[in-house]
């Protein structure tokens, strides 16, 4: 019997840990792709792994920028700026800042408030950082069978 | 400033929620596949689908009984029985069964408890399980492109 069902199991700071590690594997991925690959290679008409990099950049500070400052924001997967492996990976590391930053002003009881990202997505902060989260493995998880498709070992899913 | 920086957000119930909401999308993806390609399609020498259930089906039941029950358990991908998409759904029901049977026996405290699971991963129970759901979902997302990659329209991620 649980005799305990009303306690939780999980800190905001191991949540945070866990998205941070998902994300150095998601960032080892986007680096074992040669740049041409990056941004060409596909199967069956999917998006190149480029693209899906730019939806998990699109949505990851914005969103939670949107979250801790209640900021106004439309989800942009498409800014110039990201034309280069280089950049990508710039603006991946940057994104790691400003999620601890925005994390440190993280209340718990954020996680329990409804709202609606981007004017469309309407759910609990902690379902909407697990579904960032769940997302970004899914597409990780394509990017594994792209890199496998040009011939490339990609990391090991477990060293993350 | 953070100032509960010591409690927590995610219940035992969550967990398993979304742990079974996972599992409800990946059953769908099984059923989307035709039989052949549930069995023979794969791209650059990986695993077919069918295998990668059964890793799944492995680890869930066997690992969550030797975390709750104290059982040993080795990682047994290859049983007989799971010869068909019919044998492969049915084992995967009774394991969703399973799951809720022994998850009613979890103490909260068991989370934190470390555990060398089939004998060789040793890590928190927290940890394990968060490996058993973001491993499914990594396999789910490579069962995404060989869908895409047989023209079948795979069904919505969010739709969990």
């Amino acid at each position: 019997m649980n005799t305990t069902a009303n306690s939780n199991i999980l800190s905001s700071g191991d949540l945070l840990k866990n998205w941070q590690a998902n994300r150095g594997l998601t960032r080892r991925v986007i680096e074992a792709f040669p740049e041409k690959e990056l941004f060409e290679f596909s199967i069956a008409g999917m998006r190149p792994f480029s693209e899906m990099t730019k939806e998990l950049l699109a949505i990851a500070g914005p969103g939670l920028d949107q979250i801790v400052n209640g900021s106004d924001q439309i989800l942009d997967e498409e800014r110039t700026e990201w034309n280069s492996k280089e950049a990508l990976l710039k603006a991946w590391d940057e994104t790691t800042e400003l999620i601890n930053s925005l994390w440190s002003k993280m209340e718990d009881s954020k996680f329990e408030e409804r709202i609606k990202l981007f004017g469309q997505y309407e759910n609990t902060v902690f379902d909407s950082i697990t579904y960032f989260v769940e997302n970004e493995i899914h597409h990780r998880g394509q990017g594994y069978v792209y890199l496998r498709a040009i011939g490339i070992e990609p990391p090991f899913f477990w060293e993350k």
